[in-house]
């Protein structure tokens, strides 16, 4: 298998974690540690307000080892995504990540689904990508939408497999299909996994990574839950290159019927 | 976690798989290897008829390290069945397992969908379980069937998730979760699974084992998917002893709308 | 199409609902009335003790026009069920059904899933065939039970969606995919149907009939839902005679590209 | 129930169907009646290139009876959209519908999957609002999207259940459902319903109406398919207003265990 690759940098673990919604840091730090994950995503906004949790985010994580994806939660608009995008890379200029230039782009502006602005987004990418940052934008799972994304230049899309946080799994599978089927940029699904089967799942459709946060963190073992999650990523990629036997409407036998007793 | 206990014996995978459908048998060796498991059953008829790929299970396994599971596939009737579990006895005494009384009863008369008679293997395990030996009934995700097997002093049951080597995933769910519920006996859920979600699926419901020969052998790289089935199986069942997050209809955000940017 | 026929009689609505579960008899009367149906299942036993809306059932519904299915609620073993359905059959005679000798098996030793047994099930089916009766036995949908109950001379097999009033819907469809592609006998889909999309479905997929009872008595507006699921069946039944279109993977437009503009 | 209201015109029917995919001009009158619609969508373009069974299609419909619904098939920018809004719009009066200001927008830039642009598409919506048209705007099934479309000024939005002419019913559920709650205006499911049962599931959730061609043209019965899903809107809709039984994930009798027999 070829490792995953987005804006040219190189990550040989598929899963990707967050800091929020954890009972303290230390649970944080074990459960980054035990999923294996070599990109965590902060929210900009919460370390800038000391958000508890976040205080001291800067010794909480090995950054030479773990890659920051500075995310825009919490911005309704395109101008407010763009401006805390920047404040993100300077967030990861003073962890020593000179040359990152990533950003999770969300754009919400409704706070009871949670929902992405397909518009805002749209916007916010485009000018992002023209000040040399790599796009990541999180979306709904609309193929045309994706296809325009990678157009403008982003370095990934990163559909939603059901919205923030419900842990209702792959709702929207049809969708996605097709956007995998015709990204040449990689594509994370971010967003809805609450198992790792359904990890499984969208990784052994295709998808090139996912995020994962609430599911871990709200288990109730949540390092169990990280390694768990792992496990089940690099089975549904493995899986996704082995190739999946073929689906019969009617049974055939493992152990076929050869042979009589006498 | 407690580890996995049948009929007294414990082990420690919870994957079981089988020998048939291999394109050659150091394909089918390398697979039970990446599998991890411990159990592998063998159609009794098969080896007695020495059907290809059967003659030198002997020496093809290293049966101090794996325990062999005789199956009945190819039996029509109870009296069938039974004659073919005293063979299968046989057979594990001369590989040396003085003490493996186990049997994957199969009764099975029908070709076309090959699915489980429940009178003839209620009454086939009433008979092998006085003979001594530990029953282990391949059956459909029937709760009252489960049930009295369990009553007649079966050492499992082994309900389908799917018709044989459909690879059709969990078509029973809303029967097995009843069978999990009420399960004195280890579930260990057979036929059906095609996918490592699948596997996972099954095991975060709380099926104790499943067994898989088909999603493994029939994948164009059966070694890597069975390394697959392998972490899906501890991923699923690592997540069903920590806890899955609860689903929510709305979203929830995992990095809250705290604070302002000014 | 070709009507609905039962042991020798013709029926034209395949809609079936029962007597349970209702405010007020004269909203259950409105009830059959709206559903369209020509068969209503009678629990013997509340009958017998006089339950509440079934006391003076002789006089609630016109049995001119609606046979009665007396059915063996409440009985746990095969025993009991038959003397229930003796006891049946003397009220369809006390009705001016001379001729019914039709009854709807169930033998129930469980009160929590109220799963029928499989075991209990096939002795009664066999004996009451025996006596004469019309047995429309009500079963898990396990293809091997629906057949061997065919064998016996049962008239219908009576599988179920999903558990009594549960409303889950179809959960069994592969199941009951293959009972209903074996029998030679009419298939009744009974419990588990929640709405009329549901109804429409097992219609579609070929059922020869269902019943439903919860999903109408249940409703904040039962006489409204009887008719709702009066004209899903209809509709299903159609679609199944029409034929559905083909599905496809991909997408294909109404009204196709052609033409140009200028 | 009130009825359907789009644009301040009043329907009691609310499936609508289309002219496309039918073997003959003849079968497409008989589906039209059949299916109870007051709705009928004309591709305009095919319309005025006289694609074959679109040459006479002012004599084929009763135009006092149904209502046109010009749509843009074809159009793959805003512009062409537009512009053909605008011939749809001159075709309704050529047809007598003086006050006929409707157009089912699509702008469809690719021709694989068939899906709309929803960046085309706001824009086309903007504009020809501000004309004077009712816009029924056809997109991917993205909450924020339709609210968008909302807000300037749309008569409806009209969010696939899955790709056009896949059949593959209802894929979107979880973003259908949040655009159901958020809309003010008359959600139209549009695209993939295949079959009755899924025309009631679409309605049963609460959408105001539906739009069904190539389920109907492609069976192989085409009047009866109509008639079928005709009924199952009725049955769905009436569902919905009369409220649905509660789920149980546990079994609750319909004819509950009391009394006893002696």
């Amino acid at each position: 298998d070829t490792p995953l690759v987005i804006a040219g940098k190189v990550f040989s673990s598929r899963l990707m974690t967050g800091t929020g919604k954890y009972r303290c840091i230390e649970e944080m730090q074990k459960c980054v540690n035990k999923s294996g994950c070599q990109i965590v995503t902060v929210a900009v906004r919460r370390v800038q307000n000391n958000v508890p949790g976040h205080e001291s985010l800067a010794e909480a994580l090995d950054w030479e080892k773990i890659w920051m994806l500075p995310n825009t939660a919490g911005c309704k608009t395109a101008e407010e995504a763009i401006r805390v995008a920047f404040l993100g890379r300077e967030m990861a200029k003073l962890l020593g990540q000179e040359d990152n230039n990533f950003v999770k782009l969300e754009v919400i502006p409704d706070s009871k689904y949670l929902l992405p602005d397909p518009f805002g987004t749209l916007e916010a990418a485009e000018k992002l990508v023209k000040e040399g940052f790599a796009v990541l934008p999180y979306i709904n799972a609309d193929p045309m939408l994706a296809k325009r994304l990678e157009e403008v230049g982003c370095a990934t899309v990163m559909p939603l497999a059901s919205p923030i946080g419900s842990g209702q799994g792959l709702q929207t599978a049809i969708n996605l299909q097709i956007i995998i089927e015709n990204a040449k940029i990689p594509v994370v699904v971010d967003a809805g996994i609450g198992s790792p089967s359904e990890a499984a799942q969208v990784m052994e459709m295709g998808s090139d990574a996912l995020l994962v946060n609430s599911a871990i963190a709200l288990s109730d073992n949540p390092p169990a839950m990280a390694y768990a999650m792992n496990l089940a990523t690099v089975a549904g990629r493995m899986a996704y290159s082995a190739g999946r036997m073929p689906m019969r409407s009617y049974a055939s036998a493992s152990s076929p019927l050869t042979g009589t007793i006498d």
